[in-house]
């Protein structure tokens, strides 16, 4: 019988996107359900009781939640010979700092939600520095992990599609600031499992602007 | 030539004593090097430039930041014949599940640092609230994975030798709320790993008194 594979998703979500990208990389066939977040799916409440929040991936009707965690199954489930991951411990180590340091200090909702100027200024200052971390980190490798693409550029590259509502909205330049990181971003922008999991920019920032009215109205 | 392997680390530092454990559980020797956090080594600040925090593991001069990813990685690289992680990729997504509950959900600083009454009582609600959460995925099973002494076990366990400072400042009972988790507490206690590696609780209580006397007097 072959594998059923569901995956609970919001189309705008980096989250989501590593899980897609992910997927694809792998060649998994998947059942992509978008979710209404103000009106979860049972499914989605029922796989994911803790954090009732999308990503979940369901595999034969078990759930896998939380992005990264995700990410680790799929690579760890299929295609032992494409491994996201490399073989070597330490190597691995090295590639869940950085994916563990795009959660904890990459955050784009601080930016799209901050709501005055001043908030607004430190939010970016912030995110910048950020970036400039892991600008350093890239150096002149072709991807994080050096020249195959990997986990840490699966955890990050969904981001792009938010940098344009980003940059339009508080005012800024990422290439300015890191170039070293828009040429990555082109890079992996050139695959298949990228290109078709990221989208529109446009739509990006429409959404955040309209997010945006909304609690302002609030 | 033996491998040299440094833990930089905190005494009362739960993320700490993770790594402990887990070096204990795989009966690796290690030099364990206590930091003055007020004037960081300089092996430290070199081996975790982005976080500048303990706990760091240096393996044969090769650091590994971030409390999961060390125990991971003790994992990964010793005692591949007493895993702590299980093999099947979906428990192991479980595990990794819980183990980052655990850090997203319990907060000990929060109670320990609560500087007034309602912040106290929101922190507590909060952190009982959490645990109950542990407590029902415990369940009536012997350790989190099971039957073995496990990856969640390792991340949740150090957070107990806290509960007697917390209970003594806010007011409240852990055993009460939570029997389950205080009778796992209670076996995971009788393994010389943990035994070990967990501080006095009295102790632990002295160093939260004396922070939030300096935290009050700021």
């Amino acid at each position: 019988m072959a594998d059923e594979v569901i995956l609970l998703d919001f189309w705008s979500s980096p989250f989501g996107m590593r899980a897609k990208i992910a997927l694809r990389e792998k060649g998994v066939d998947f059942d992509l359900r978008e979710e209404d977040l103000s009106n979860k799916s049972p499914l989605l409440l029922e796989s994911n009781p803790v954090h009732k929040k999308i990503p979940v991936l369901v595999h034969n009707g078990k759930p896998v939640c939380e992005s990264l965690i995700i990410v680790q199954y799929i690579d760890e489930t299929w295609g032992p010979e494409s491994p996201l991951l490399p073989s070597n411990p330490h190597e691995r180590a090295c590639a869940r700092f950085w994916a563990d340091y795009v959660d904890k200090k990459i955050s784009l909702g601080r930016v799209a939600k901050a709501s005055t100027g001043v908030a607004l200024d430190a939010a970016k200052a912030e995110f910048i520095e950020g970036l400039k971390v892991l600008e350093g980190e890239l150096g002149d490798k072709a991807y994080f992990g050096g020249e195959k693409f990997g986990y840490v550029d699966v955890s990050l590259i969904p981001f792009c599609s938010w940098f344009y509502a980003l940059e339009t909205l508080a005012n800024f330049s990422i290439g300015e600031e890191c170039p070293k990181l828009e040429g990555w971003a082109k890079r992996c922008m050139q695959r298949e499992s990228v290109a078709k999991s990221l989208p529109d920019q446009h739509k990006v920032y429409d959404l955040v602007l309209e997010r945006r009215k909304k609690l302002q109205a609030q």
